[in-house]
């Protein structure tokens, strides 16, 4: 156990990582990646991590009804798992010191294994990913939680990882870059920008944990009660959940990246016409290449293409009371890389600054409630996604509680869901987007 | 309310309906289908409907670790709609006698709608698709269930429908092909080959309905209880299922028809080439023209493709008591077409006649357990698959009850999962495949 987990996570910051912009034409190399010929897909010469593909999106949702973007393409599931232990009656909770090339501040908190099978069948040939067994062989520990969660689906094709919660009892021996961890220090890490990393928390917030603001640590709470209803029941939140996908069409094709309209290559990046400008859904980012230098990595020194999108997010959402029970206003997402069309978003997506796409998009539904702060602010912090696949992506994520005079009726793509709802939700795939899960870990941990 | 519906179905089934298999190249004409150019996909000029693609698959599960077969297209999603209205005190629920053209006595009953979005928003210039507005405006009655669920994975390309049961209070006009059954009458027609078509089948296994067996009409227990438990916590199951997912790649891409390896065009057909024996689940079959003549469909009479399989296929299902609750022994089951690689399928999957791809392969795990009829059969009937879609197909459904000297121990494709876990899961979408849905729903119509 670390008492002191800041001096901990200052020391690691400190160590002498590297990550370094360079030309997508510098990547290529024998043994490395490529433009694959006839398509001009970036792939890496084992087949293995992932590809850079093209995508052809046709929608009858939203303002822009065709378009053309790259997409990240990984069809291998990478296991996010976390090793969980109670100490003196507290849970504490495994994580590990992580660079990234892309994360700001290089080093995040991370899971104690954050690794693709091409991490742990050593296709790049580095050490074994130290406590993969804990999640690929039975019988180490009684499973809290083990399901399939989508990420981006605006910058991944299909992308899902494994979220894996294992709770031991046994000694497990801590290696240097590792320390335990109780929820109360992960609440309070919570609050500072970038320190928790995007997989730490997508894993941790899919534990069915309510902790309720000013619990002492170690007093969560598991929920383990009956059907939980609010505003509606939850048949009636699976009927509208079901009836968004249906009123949708979307058509997302995986076409050659040569193809792509809107799209050309200068400067050793790949980058949008018209200054990115799309007016899709997170459609404003270009493709880099980047050199990575780091000693606690599986290698020391690689190179890969990152996607860099074009500025901070922002994800907001609206919670309110009704009849005493806290209920968050999510968003039904349409977005190309989902697995069946929709997911629960945030309420509102936007831009930091809160430009759409184009001076003439009408704004975002409740963006201007979100920024004016008229309701109480009750998270407001600023988060890494994914370094690894990811070039300084940060979201900006708040949570306002309104007040009584805030609507009931919200506009057909929202609804009024209770947080014990939504972790009931949790436990399944594909009903929470990446964006909702972090909001809804950060409002259980206030 | 019918008392007799076996004399109304009876003359619904002598109406001068007629299906004649027809040459693919009689189907092509201005304004109707036809091969696509530079792909030879078979579509309809509309863009609607269903297409016939090529699909190219490859994957680490089973023998088979790449081939190529046809594939049917769908993307909108159909409404599977049953109206339910309580009559003295008995929920009854509005089925329809429907011709389709594959359909083996080409009238069964369906649901109360089964129309694609194509077919409600009068494409084939058809009339009006009766009662549909009971699933697409709301506030017509309450809703009990709602879900996307998937079809035949081995068929269909990600294909999902709606499935969607709304019971209603005010008075419903009953058209003349229609009929309100209770549960007791489906049950009993449950029993006769080809009488409830598929659609019926999984809206109404998809209802929260546990019928205990001898128990009278009406009497059907609504689960809503605690988490369900049995040899395994709903966790464990879901952990189990997970790692299934995990532990196979797959991947299956769309390519053109004329593509194909291993296929051909013969005498107006699309056939394998050496007989249909590929080894993979459920790639034994043709695709066929049809031309269809009949009264209460939309249009009176079209031409249309249809996948034709090569012979009666079986689903087996063990189930056990254990510590006094009835298990299933269900398989995750890997087909292209799932949404996300594994659903949950029978025990057993195979030809009715027992017989593997080819004579080379292993036999598969528990036929000859479910074939010799060592445990008492709980259920055996033959019923139809989707008759708008395949011709003739029908699978022989069986439910065997095994005794205590069954293992416990499985293999790790195989779990134990209870009922009351199985009707849990169902809420959601793609956890059960259609067949295991239908065998589920026969289990608890016994």
């Amino acid at each position: 156990m670390s008492p002191d987990v800041d001096a901990w996570l200052e020391e690691k910051r400190r160590q002498p990582f590297e990550s370094t912009v360079i030309p997508l034409e510098e990547l290529t190399e024998p043994g490395g990646w490529r433009f694959a010929p006839g398509t001009g897909n970036l792939e890496h010469h084992s087949g293995r991590f992932f590809t850079v593909e093209g995508l052809h999106v046709r929608t009858d949702h939203g303002r822009v009804g065709e378009w053309w973007q790259p997409i990240l393409v990984q069809r291998d599931i990478a296991i996010l798992g976390v090793i969980a232990k109670e100490f003196d009656g507290v849970l504490h909770f495994l994580l590990q010191a992580k660079m990234e090339p892309g994360n700001t501040g290089l080093v995040q908190l991370s899971p104690t294994v954050q690794a693709t099978s091409s991490n742990y069948t050593r296709v790049h040939r580095g050490g074994r990913t130290p406590y993969v067994e804990y999640f690929t062989e039975a019988g180490r520990g009684r499973v809290l939680v083990d399901v399939l969660q989508s990420e981006q689906g605006a910058w991944f094709h299909l992308k899902r990882n494994r979220n894996i919660v294992v709770e031991v009892t046994g000694d497990v021996p801590v290696g240097d870059d590792f320390c335990w961890l109780t929820l109360g220090q992960i609440r309070r890490l919570l609050r500072r920008r970038s320190v928790v990393n995007m997989d730490a928390r997508t894993v941790l917030g899919c534990l069915p944990v309510e902790a309720p603001a000013g619990a002492p640590d170690g007093e969560e709470v598991f929920d383990r009660g009956p059907e939980p209803c609010g505003l509606h029941t939850m048949t009636e939140v699976l009927s509208w959940f079901t009836g968004r996908k249906s009123a949708y069409e979307l058509s997302a094709r995986l076409v050659p990246m040569d193809s792509l309209v809107g799209w050309r290559r200068e400067s050793g990046r790949i980058v949008p016409e018209d200054g990115g400008n799309l007016g899709a859904v997170g459609a404003d980012f270009s493709i880099v290449g980047v050199r990575a230098h780091a000693r606690t990595r599986e290698v020391h020194s690689w190179k890969q293409p990152l996607l860099a999108p074009h500025g901070l997010a922002l994800a907001g959402l609206v919670v309110r009371r009704i009849g005493g029970k806290l209920h968050a206003l999510v968003r039904a997402e349409v977005l190309p890389g989902h697995r069946d069309t929709v997911e629960l978003g945030p309420t509102v997506r936007s831009t930091a600054d809160g430009r759409g796409g184009t001076p003439a998009d009408p704004r975002p539904e409740f963006l201007d409630y979100v920024l004016s702060a008229r309701g109480r602010v009750r998270y407001d912090a600023v988060q890494s996604e994914e370094g690894g696949r990811f070039l300084h992506a940060e979201t900006r994520y708040l949570v306002v509680e309104a007040d009584d005079d805030f609507p009931l009726r919200v506009p057909p793509d929202f609804a009024w869901v209770t947080v014990e709802q939504l972790l009931a939700l949790q436990r399944h795939s594909y009903y929470l987007g990446i964006e909702a899960r972090t909001l809804l870990f950060c409002l259980n941990n206030l």
